[in-house]
């Protein structure tokens, strides 16, 4: 009994120091404004875990989904994953030769993007299947990990890792310090985030949804193995996006942070949920530190999401206005 | 700096309260008899938790996973889930007046569940799609909800939920309180489970593959729904465990836990991965306290997994022998 006595007050004096970051006056998201959507943040932070209070939601189902390319880091000239992709038609173009007279690829290999994705989705589908499947997953991960630590953005000259929106690596760790379990729902690809989502964003693998690719498992020479097979399993966009989540997370968010209109439905799914809810829009308002582009852009096109903010009360987010920085310092 | 002081050394009084109870004379896992499987399990812990030592995993990496049918709850004598088929068929055959000249379900209304699974996977596969697609997940997971709190095991009378096995309860725990993330990978339906695994299992629903079906998103009447249709998206079975796997999780597990031959590519997926790992069989040889069958059964079938244990390092537990209780008292 004594030693009951002793663990519970030890454990309650462990409780105070876990919350001690959010009672002080410390702020836990230095990088935002003292703007609508940061009050609109912690102010639905504030109701779901007041316990007892009528908002209050169970850890067990703090559940926050976010997109990535254009939410968690930035997304243009084009999908970082793209450049990836060009890298890599160029590493296999020597064991390719008939790509040299094969479009897409010929134009990747002249350098020529434009004309390259001038085929549309069936070019980038072609150029995708290329270099994303025939591989094992071991070998596929290598392959995203090495490029990851070397590529670098063309504009910028930083590593890609680097242009990640340090206001939202602030609000992920924020979500999580209230009991909120993080994941990333995104068009990209699923094996391309989880090698360096972990170090990044501190989301694990298995925390991870994006758009899927056929796998099928063999025995090589008494190895198994998990080949990446040219299918589409999950377009991880649009009506695609609460599919994913039901699929991965089997429970509806109660938060989700989007930026652009493949992120409408995952919004719609997650704020039409009973109880408080959290919709957010990264707006990319911002032609000097970023990037300014909405209704009228190829690559994150944000236009049915800004009319619908406001009958659906989601919160928008001007990376102008409510960001005092956007990136990391190093 | 004095705060940042007081702050670890409370941390680390908080750490050693934590670990108290692996230290103290309490055994986890007291419904284990003190045989092989045991010292089996608490070695591979001791092990990968060893920090500094050859094997430690990091926390993040100590991913387990479960098969579900056999291994955590009873699968005599048929699958859980079919039950749930057969009760739904009587449920809705008002509804389906075709089915009364229709096999298989017209011998399950007629309770003649050996003439309807005659029609083998073809039989089972049309009476799953009928009962499992077309209505949204939110119906579904009432139907499942309600279904599990009320139906009982036709020979032991007992909920469905109290037929699982304590042992594999005390293990979930002590991998968990070990900093082990448990997850279910079964051949059971992703979205069957998920409504009871949790407060069963402690297991949540992002912690669950199984085999899955298609889902379909769209907005009635103004409300956003889910729904499932009659597709396989993933057979959870055999060579799909690891496709699961690599699908929902994303990084091999270290340790793997089955009964039968359907769970053979996880074990040896697991299992052939660098450092320690773990394998475990649950056999089932308890006439007396649950079943005994294995290379003959047609449900649970456990033949090459037996013959490859030794070769493979796989440890075979016999619940006759190597279990002092198999179900929790109440």
């Amino acid at each position: 009994m004594k030693t009951l006595v002793r663990h519970s007050r030890a454990f309650f004096c462990a409780l105070q120091i876990l919350v001690i970051p959010l009672d002080a006056a410390e702020d836990p998201l230095p990088s935002w404004k003292d703007t609508g959507p940061k009050k609109a943040i912690v102010e639905f932070v504030g109701k779901v875990t007041k316990e007892g209070g009528p908002d209050f939601v169970p850890v067990p189902e703090r559940i926050a989904t976010f997109d990535n390319d254009g939410t968690l880091w930035a997304e243009q000239p084009i999908y970082f994953q793209a450049f990836y992709v060009f890298d890599k038609i160029k590493e296999m173009a020597p064991q390719h030769p008939e790509w040299t007279v094969m479009e897409p690829f010929a134009s990747i290999l002249k350098g020529d993007m434009k004309t390259a994705l001038a085929g549309g989705e069936k070019a980038l589908v072609a150029l995708v299947m290329a270099t994303h499947s025939g591989m094992t997953t071991d070998e596929f991960e290598k392959s995203v990990t090495e490029w990851i630590a070397t590529a670098k953005h063309p504009k910028t000259g930083k590593p890609f890792t680097s242009m990640v929106y340090q206001p939202m690596l602030e609000l992920l760790a924020y979500l999580r310090a209230n009991g909120f379990k993080t994941f990333i729902v995104s068009g990209g690809g699923i094996e391309f985030m989880r090698p360096w989502v972990e170090k990044t964003y501190g989301i694990p693998p298995e925390q991870v949804v994006g758009s899927s690719g056929g796998l099928k498992y063999e025995v090589r020479d008494g190895t198994p193995v998990i080949v990446k097979t040219p299918e589409i399993v999950l377009n991880d966009d649009n009506v695609g996006k609460p599919v994913g989540i039901q699929r991965h997370i089997g429970r509806r968010p109660i938060a989700a942070f989007g930026n652009s209109d493949g992120d409408f439905q995952m919004l719609e799914w997650t704020t039409s949920g009973k109880g408080a809810r959290l919709g957010m829009i990264v707006h990319h308002t911002d032609a000097e530190r970023e990037w300014a582009y909405d209704r009228e852009s190829h690559i994150g096109k944000l236009d049915k999401g800004i009319d619908a903010a406001k009958e659906k009360g989601w919160v928008l987010i001007s990376m102008k206005d409510d960001w005092a920085k956007i990136f990391p310092e190093k």
